[in-house]
């Protein structure tokens, strides 16, 4: 069965981007291994250089992804990934507005986070929905529409910048820790989302 | 050689504390566990009951502890842990202002941060000092005087409360993770301050 997987890196102190929108400190451990892996398509010309276990944990999350959700902003700052994420996976951009222009190669904007999903998670067969974005991952936590988390947490304290967590209303989501991988300058936690009811 | 350790239960999100100051959620491992631990004096009455693997992590960590530095809005949110947290080790507590009174048993006000920890590693021989207290752990490395963290990350967010790492100047801090213990209901990472020069 189809999960959506919100999959970002964070700082320990829950920062995905400085206050630049700048992630060089919590992508740091995908250019400072030994290990070659194209996580996106040769297309947009993404390659990352990771530790070993990193290496294969990220092909095996490669591996699962039926459809890309993404915010809009991770989207744009992302270069659009040149409308090819990896492979031609389909790609729904969540976004408040559709530009009158269409998005490249496989990506489409959807301006309703429940379509969004709907329509993602159709796309993706019996794989899994992968989703980036800081305001994403919150709106469908939200909407409990939020399967799991895929962490990426890295050790270091940003102080300042675009919080994973912001604006959450005070109830409270049990997660549940089901998968840890110590890699070397990250640790790689997997929570699923215990939804009430 | 005596180091600085702050040790705190926080949630996923960040936080150490509800928006009531309720510590429910981050302290669920405590109490949700089968063996019995007395990580404070029996005069002070604080027993808890965690998992087995936590349990040894626990006391391990207690025969650290030389001193004790504290926050005093955690001090008196503890109930001061009666003078007494455990063994009649030093408790150090950093305050704005002294009260006039005197705190109970073992405990004594200091009003500077550099003297506080000062006087807390003197005190502590060639044990560690263990730091309770956002506020203080923050005005630690702030100052340059915080050697590691031991964080007990829970599985939930809490969306609101006070938060462990909060008003922090945007300096990068870099960490290293020197230990994980994945527990049930809890992950213990320790975490090494690496200090710039």
């Amino acid at each position: 069965m189809t999960k959506v997987v919100a999959i970002m890196s964070m700082s320990l102190d829950g920062y995905v981007a400085d206050t630049n929108d700048g992630v060089a400190e919590v992508f740091d451990w995908y250019f400072s291994g030994d290990v070659e892996v194209l996580t996106a398509s040769a297309s947009s010309g993404m390659t990352f250089r990771v530790s070993a276990p990193s290496a294969d944990h990220l092909r095996s999350l490669v591996a699962e992804i039926g459809a890309m959700l993404t915010g809009r902003r991770t989207f744009d700052n992302a270069g659009q990934w040149a409308g090819d994420h990896h492979d031609g996976v389909p790609i729904f951009v969540l976004t408040r507005s559709a530009p009158d222009e269409p998005p490249p190669g496989s990506a489409r904007y959807v301006t309703d986070v429940g379509d969004c999903v709907a329509q993602a998670t159709a796309a993706a067969g019996d794989r899994d929905v992968l989703l980036h974005g800081a305001a994403t991952a919150q709106a469908c936590l939200r909407a409990g529409l939020l399967d799991e988390m895929e962490l990426q947490v890295v050790p270091v304290l940003l102080g300042q910048g675009r919080r994973l967590f912001e604006d959450m209303p005070p109830d409270h989501v049990e997660l549940q820790l089901v998968r840890v991988l110590d890699g070397p300058g990250v640790q790689h936690l997997r929570y699923r989302v215990r939804k009430a009811g």
